[in-house]
């Protein structure tokens, strides 16, 4: 919403010209009006929610984040509340019970309809990040002996609260799944042609067990608007729709970026997180990769003697380290991203160590001749130390290249979480290796 | 498809049954179709592809990748390739076109008829990653006055070729976009309505020249199937489907995720880029980061006798410096991934600060006591190297955490990508940092 907007909204609410309010407000965007509840003081939010026209209160209140929610749950009427747990689709009503504390929800609970009551409970068994935890209940159903104009009554009659109508699902009896027709082909039929026809019986469709990384696959790959979601006995119990995918995807490259980085994933946004969760996010793989971080100090103590008689081979280590670190982080990120979006498979891992061994090998390359004109530039004295430095750097980056596009997919092969083997851990192992390969040639070219 | 269903097409078509094959291949996912035709050999898809019915075969031919369309444009006849290109979205054209080789432009451009290479033409201008070049032609559009079942009327003629019929535009005689309307709200009025009463004008939509990620917090947040592009003149000349988003998300996020990693990004999938355009892409930044970590070498030299008088100083080393590299990484991801979806903004940045202050006190303080503990059971001589390596990590924790947490933030402010101010970076900054930290500390404590 413009600024000006905004401000024209405050004004007519501190002269309390309520009926200007609603008049401008009505017309407005729900996820625009829940950005400006949002901006409000918090003893305000109740009091300017209750003047919004009941048929959009509950679309603005699906918008609104959990601590406003629950603001407002607290402090409105049964009877408001069972107005808004009504209106709600299942999976924003799901969303939020599962955020609320015990108390709220039973208060949000005893008000819902016993139908409504029902449906959430079995919505809130779905296993987290499964198809059926991001599912909603609001879907047209058909049959598949009603012509065009009958669906069109239908639609016509239950579309209004749905979460989409323009992908409608045709179910048998036994609510089993038979096949799916969009409002483009009803609307390019003629009325008379009977759903059975036009109904699309190639179904694409996920199990409320499925993981939500393959919904979304399934959507990028077949560009769906929604998908069908059936359980074991095949009978479809809900949908999902884009928009909710789109979320799933952003959280989901979220949690890689997360893991990637040594950091435990966590649902909420960083603002919003505390900081002793941060905190012990954080800490955990820190530690672990600390303590693994011995085995490194371990291999130098055992070189001690080749340190202290060129010093110089310290002063080139981290650069040798950090350069073997990034040279893997390149590959185990490309592969872990790969195989995240489906381009990369586990039986490709052939043709993958192979790629990165000839990439490998230019970049080594390059980066030692690079290294060794550098050296014999700042130290003349020390020709045979840039010698081993650049031959160590050229193993180095062979070596981490192949640890980082293998380390990954054997991870996946193990039926892990493949970004777990991202640069934190890419980094330590490599480190290890780089410095047994670097002191040990030193101490055979240098004679140490 | 299925292994079944796959075996049994390759078997009508060795018993050169055409009939059988096109009789179960027709009413099969176009997506399927495109995989099944690139399993086969590369001798045989055209082949296979001119068998296929007419009015899939654009669909299908939309679906392939690069290498294949290719391969078929190029061999098939200058008719065939006027109806494909006459079919297909104009986004996808241009898609195609951008990748294709020079000759193999002209050949398809000839075969386009005049209005089609017109509208190629312009689309082919849009700078590349803004909303022009995302967008396509096919929408619906509709005047003001017409009512209802006039709307409807226009959806049944034009609708077939459209991208999406769900949301249509409003346009005024001088193609200003005035409105929108979705075919939800059009099937749940009378007949009679007038579209001016229908329609929506809190306007949502993009300029051509509007970087696509804006585009993307605009499908997130409004939760959209489809967005209206208008030009400087504010006159609309395309749409941007949710479906496209979705792969612009995807490709958004792996660019991300290639930044990150210190690699420039590509757009071809990583099987299908050649080794040497993947070692391009990253000795660039390795070699800069290399180049880098000089300093820290210099740094180190200074230190000279510090180390060759204490040799465990060296062994601890590495530990020290990934805990700060990784302690820092954890700090910069979260907040360009924060500030990538929008949940972090600039103004945040001393609360941002204040945060990761706070959180590196306590990780910093847990992992120096940890790392004290270990560092005295290996080596119980060495108490005050212990003091020294674990006073020098509290300060490198903080450190590295309020320099990772403010890079990505002072590069936004610049407006530059802070997707490089990312794990390779800030480790070559950190180690810089730390390792001075480190030997001051040594040298003070330990009287070198």
């Amino acid at each position: 919403m413009e600024e000006k907007v905004y401000a024209d909204l405050i004004e007519k609410l501190k002269q309390k010209d309520i009926r200007g309010f609603i008049q401008e407000i009505k017309d407005k965007n729900e996820m625009d009006i829940a950005e400006f509840l949002t901006e409000l003081p918090d003893d305000k939010i109740t009091i300017v929610f209750r003047m919004l026209p009941k048929e959009i209160a509950a679309e603005v209140f699906a918008c609104l984040d959990i601590e406003k929610q629950e603001k407002i749950i607290t402090s409105i009427t049964d009877k408001e509340i069972e107005y808004i747990i009504e209106e709600l689709y299942v999976d924003d009503a799901v969303d939020m019970l599962e955020e609320l504390p015990a108390n709220v929800v039973k208060k949000v609970m005893r008000n819902a309809k016993s139908d409504t009551r029902k449906l959430i409970n079995q919505f809130l068994t779905y296993p987290e990040n499964s198809a059926g935890s991001i599912m909603t209940a609001e879907f047209v159903d058909l049959k598949k002996n009603m012509t065009v104009r009958e669906s069109f009554e239908r639609i016509r009659k239950i579309g209004e609260d749905k979460e989409t109508i323009y992908t409608c699902y045709v179910t048998a009896a036994d609510r089993k799944l038979e096949g799916v027709v969009t409002v483009k082909e009803l609307l390019l039929s003629p009325y008379e042609t009977v759903i059975e026809q036009l109904m699309d019986k190639n179904l694409i469709f996920a199990h409320t067990t499925d993981d939500q990384e393959d919904v979304i696959e399934l959507f990028s790959k077949y560009d769906l608007l929604s998908i069908p979601v059936v359980d074991k006995e095949d009978r479809l119990v809900g949908i999902i729709t884009v928009d909710d995918i789109m979320d799933v995807m952003e959280q989901e490259a979220t949690e890689d970026f997360e893991k990637m980085a040594a950091i435990t994933p966590s649902e909420k946004p960083y603002l919003k997180t505390g900081v002793f969760t941060l905190a012990k996010n954080r800490v955990i793989w820190l530690m672990l990769l600390m303590i693994s971080a011995t085995f490194t100090g371990d291999i130098l103590m055992r070189f001690e003697e080749a340190f202290s008689v060129v010093p110089l081979l310290v002063a080139l280590m981290p650069m040798l380290t950090d350069t073997g670190g990034n040279a893997g982080s390149q590959s185990s990120t490309m592969i872990i991203r790969g195989m995240a979006v489906g381009d990369i498979e586990i039986r490709d891992i052939f043709k993958v160590v192979w790629k990165e061994l000839r990439v490998s090998l230019i970049v080594g390359f390059i980066l030692a001749i690079v290294n060794f004109l550098r050296v014999i530039i700042m130290y003349p004295e020390s020709t045979a130390v840039a010698f081993v430095v650049s031959i160590s750097l050229f193993a180095t980056v062979i070596l981490a290249k192949t640890i980082g596009c293998t380390l990954p997919m054997l991870t996946k092969a193990c039926r892990l979480d493949p970004a777990i083997m991202a640069s934190p851990i890419i980094t330590t192992v490599v480190d290890a290796c780089a410095l047994t390969i670097y002191f040990s040639i030193a101490v055979a070219v240098l004679h140490l």
